[in-house]
């Protein structure tokens, strides 16, 4: 046997692969084995490049632009799946080349995924990164239920490990329970938090120009480091995601998160991760659908306002 | 044989079948030979029947009214499946009849039937007329991936057929992806065009205000023309109605639906179609309730609001 | 045989069984024999109970309290199932015993289940209750097909047994069909309602202010009797509650919801039901999840708020 | 209101409704009340209905008849359904009529409905019946956790009260666990009984010889009463239907219990149930549409072989 | 947009595309324009693709080959939508070429695809083919609902045509409804039939002897003609395969499929097809699975016993 | 947190938790970080307890004996979820302590648990064990895909390490691609494979006569050692077994696994395995609920047929 059985054969968008000359690239990390609850998110890279056949001829709405000849898809790494830690061991240097190659969106996989990938990022930039991060949980436990590291741990040690600054990390559609140590652990440290709570009510442009406007500040007033998205497609209400492991209710709705999106685009993104869709769960592919949206969207964003801003000049951030 | 099976043996409220003297009629249009995608909607028809059954003993808390006794049920037309062309040419007769005989509600089948029902009316009332379209997608492709027609080219059509007046045609919760003379397709030659960008906050009388207003200055600075309403399901998120064929996030709540059909309901509608209901992917009939409760609602508000417009006096809208 | 196999082996949040010094308990009552539609509300407490299994460590992050410690599961009561009078019947005694153990949280179940619940608190307080009401549909037929008793003539019973303080009760969410004389039965009779419509494009603290000033001022106006909570899961929108028998489009948001059991949470309740749960009509816990958050926060919202309001002493309420 | 959502609107086989003068008849029981787990089984009646539709024009290729000129649908009957005593108190003079107007069969609806058809068709033919039972449960409880009756009693009842000939009571397909004396009541009072065990491994006509002929035999040494057919649709494994309440795994094949329905097609049934189907549970119409093809099976074995036998003439049997 | 959504962007076995120098190759023929019930089969090439994935790096158990190195997958076909006649149009120069390219599989798709298969076939041959069809229908209709052809018609169709040696056409596991004339066509012009039915019972080489037997000596008897299979994924029992569109009840299992395919290896097959997966109604890949099964099978039994006949050389056969 | 959601908090048959007199026993390894492809066994252990319940009063119908009174629950395992080395360590020193507490019966979790088992029983037993073996796999990889072990490497491990009598391995249902090396390295040690081909057609006590009688002679022939029986649900077909994590067509029926499981009882069995129940993917508990039956019935032919086997003395095995 060469390979696992849930390792994706198609393309997002049904771009063209391994193209090393394109700018923007897909990857993806099927590994779901740091998961509390659910597994199934290896199943999320096959499911979001399916869902993303519907838009492989699309030109964006928003930003009249159409990514397929500017991306090229790298594939699933190839990766052991029964150790977390020999999964980051091997994803390691597989990543460190492909930052290197394309500004690249990664499919995951759990969100255990993201610290690997921060510290690939913080090692190359040479700099601590402002950091996005979409998500029903804080993800700031210590340990994993008695283990060093899992899927909800990775903001603490990226907090630990330098990989942040702490002032541009914002936390978008948190509603996990825990203790307040935990919950107010990005606060504490100097970053903000927008609750799925604190956002009930607000939409569009309008509604969203204060998560905006505080956002783009503190990178302002931070000096404008390199920024990263890290997205768990859970930061949805259950009903827009079902498909996904740690299901949590009165989350975001869909609308919401491409109005934040859309109105991010033209911050200096270096590259992001779309995670947690555990398609078992799903339904109609409602959960990939709009992780492929999401996916789409960002490069649209990335291709329309930051023309300057390529994984050849990170500096430039 | 005689019939294909998908075909629906029970009536929209449980209304009596076949009363020719009964205002207002039902008609099912069960083809789904000319989507781009998920096929299904063949069974649209008989599932938004059976999903009326829990609404026939109902009175519409809006409008205080119930549609049994003026309602009759015409069942499913008799049609050819394997080729749009000769569908559309056994259908037009059927149509030219049933029009004159009933204000009829038509469910889908594909978005392709809506051409040859504008046809109906154009033809019948001498007159193009004023459309309200409700959809993810606008529809304006100039060909259907090499042939001609599709479930995706009706608008281009119509406005090519002269069968709309230009000024009076208004697209609500576009949202698809596509070059930008098609996604401006209507505006540029005078619609109008509410976005389910447009609309995102948005709810309630006084929310959706602006969008009646809109449509209403327009109907009545155009002559009044009269009215047509086209509702494709997939104008909801796909959270609202994952039993569709070509879903797309980020779409219109089930009550931002409502909040306009109730607050259009004065308008001189002629007719209503509800399509691309498509009940293999639909879960817990989410998706054929929400096509009743539309379809119920625009009978309802037609008898509350538009006593003096009947099928028998179209010249009066 | 000794017990049915749908009855429940797990309990709310894990929390020990039976632990009569807890002065908070947890009550199933695995009915549906009184339901108009899809049954299945019968495994409504095995899920939500399985559903809970995902807080059972949480602390509620608006409240900042957890209820593990002072929280017991009493089990699912033992009934017959094959008549609604002699469940009633049999279930009345155990109902008497256990809400003076526990303040009491009964998970449903069909609606048919909160008349012989408010018979019993009318009884042991002394008095009629408030009742705070959320359900898609206003439970006040006066029969039930014939019928004299199901689960949508509850209200209509309650009222006229003096189980209730007409001008403290109050609906949210409301939008089903029927005539205007069920409809407006509580308004009549002196009580308030905000339907579905009501509350379109309200969200948040501030949307929904006035709903809880109105609460607030009635409870005030009429001496400040002990409320009773019941909330059916179908007030919610069927996309974020498929999993229900009489699921009606147009409903509120798990947000809305929330937003509304955490402003009431310093009213002094005590008891709650949450019914109509009906997980063969489910998709990946949706329902199930909804319901098991909405438990949890009232009684998180208990626990935070309202600590010298306990079941030992329901006079001071 | 009048009537419940879930009784069906349309006709087994499309057949004309209400043809009083046609010899064979089907009936719908949508009760559901004295099931022990799932519930669902008042979806039964509408499920097997639609299923038939793929039948509509069929020819039965076995006996190379079609049913529908001689069939009618009668409809669901009209019932209370919060009490199975009033239930079957309502139940009673409705079938008294209609098994003297058709040969009916029955579609349930869980199997507590089978004890009163039982008791009509006892007082009409003035004797007690021969029955073929097809159950994975032997359904012999003497009470229902308590209750006096319920969906597992039946076969006790029935014999407690003289409905059946002992010797002519066949079971086939049990498998149920239980109590010897509940597995073993039919045999220890005269009764046979094939297990699902004692059928492993045996089909086809040559299979299944053994068992015709016991059955014919006892039927001839008991002077030839009239038969009576109850088919529990959970005799199949629940590989071939899922959607049923009390699933047993083990059980016959889709084409075990076709093939006896065609070699017993030459006894004089004077009736048929099929109960227990449970279309929330179902998946793709697996369970109904093989309830669907029994029942078709059932009526065109009577029309094929049992010309001489008909409503009219029972005393025939 | 330049293809439909629905096409897929991956290949059996992770096959490599497009390699025309090897001797086998797989062929999508995604079109559901045909069917007279559930519609769906369009994603029937991209399901038993994926489903293939699991079998990648596999060697057979009973032949002991692999056959990735010997395949390359060709894609789908492009091909317009909306009419049958056009689709088959568009579809024979397509098929012309491929087949002179390589011994192809093809994946449909309903069977309406196989009459235009047939047709190349012959023409390419120069001789009417022998074919063994796997099937619950006997797709002998003279029209399709008053249409000229559908998905039903193809066998009476090739007959017309003379594509098809009459006493070398073998029709397996046939159990559908209809009238005489067209159930026994086949039979009627020098055909056998093995019906489901006359299956029942029978399993493994021992078992299925006759059968193997029959198909052998009719086909050295008609001076060994070359052969054709066509599988049409329904002669499955519906539990063994829920995905597709028109299930019976009483079919063949998975093990009796396999039994044939392995004994009638050595026969000159010259291609195959499998139809009918019907994806959108499937579960847990239940009928894609068995369809990859089935395909992988018939290419290492190929492989594995039939050196000597390539798609060079068919006149060998 | 102190554990994950997804651990079980209901008991096999109701039976009571953690007595520790009970000669049976019960215990859940919630673990699937080893599967290669669709995960969620985790949730086996919960899903097969749950559907015990159906069985939790049940007496069996084979051997008429209950095991309620003489099993405890010992619940799911603490073990940690990121690492399969790190999983198998903390395992085993609970594994050591159970089976010298009660004769246990393990629900797993994947198939990589049996390993650990074996090796505790080994050690205690002092000997090698003979093993019965369900699967569609044959489990002898020498790698998983290059890391060391995983859920197909156990087969081989064992005979590496010498823990199985060579002779005394029997393999049942065994149908998975692989090298002949792998496929038949049961054999090439001595030991016996009945493939799911070789079974075609054999069922009921008769047809499965061979098997047992083989099983019976090895053991019989090598020193009666003790005897294991791991069952991996994957041996039956996917129709029966959709729920599970590497589904392969053509597999057993339950009735025949129920058939092996009854002849076998009377051997001396210390110890059992259920695996790779996989809910996410199951249908109705088809597969739970075989899964239940196939462990109840091992435990009912324990206290049936070997009275004089228990935990206390395993020596007389």
């Amino acid at each position: 046997m060469t390979a696992f059985a849930f390792l994706s054969d198609s393309s997002f968008l049904k771009s063209a692969r391994n193209e090393l000359a394109r700018p923007y690239g897909i990857g993806g990390i099927a590994w779901d084995g740091a998961v509390t609850n659910r597994p199934g998110a290896r199943f999320g890279p096959r499911a979001i490049r399916e869902a993303s056949h519907m838009l492989c001829d699309g030109i964006h709405p928003h930003f009249d632009v159409a990514p397929q000849n500017q991306l090229t898809d790298r594939g699933d790494l190839p990766l052991p799946n029964t150790s977390l830690a020999d999964m980051r061991y091997a994803m390691a240097p597989l990543v460190k080349t492909l930052i290197r190659q394309h500004h690249m969106v990664w499919l995951g996989g759990d969100h255990s995924i993201t610290l690997p990938l921060l510290q690939a990022y913080r090692e190359w930039l040479g700099q601590p990164l402002a950091v996005v991060h979409f998500d029903a949980h804080c993800d700031t436990w210590e340990d994993h239920f008695g283990e060093p590291s899992g899927h909800g741990t990775w903001v603490h040690e990226a907090f630990q490990q330098g990989l942040v600054v702490p002032e541009c990390v914002t936390q978008i559609g948190i509603r996990s329970s825990g203790e307040r140590a935990a919950r107010e652990y990005v606060r504490d440290r100097g970053g903000q938090i927008f609750t799925a709570r604190d956002l009930r009510g607000r939409d569009g442009p309008a509604g969203m120009a204060p998560v905006v406007q505080a956002i783009r500040e503190r990178w302002q007033a931070s000096g404008r480091p390199p920024m990263y998205l890290t997205l768990d497609i859970d930061c949805l209400d259950p009903s827009f995601a079902p498909g996904t492991g740690t299901p949590e209710p009165g989350g975001l709705t869909s609308t919401q998160v491409l109005t934040l999106l859309e109105e991010l685009a033209d911050l200096p993104f270096v590259g992001m991760d779309c995670v947690e869709v555990a398609p078992p769960y799903d339904h109609a592919e409602l959960t990939s659908q709009a992780a492929a949206a999401f996916v789409w969207t960002y490069l649209c964003g990335r291709m329309a306002r930051s023309a300057g801003v390529t994984t050849a000049a990170p500096s430039s951030s």
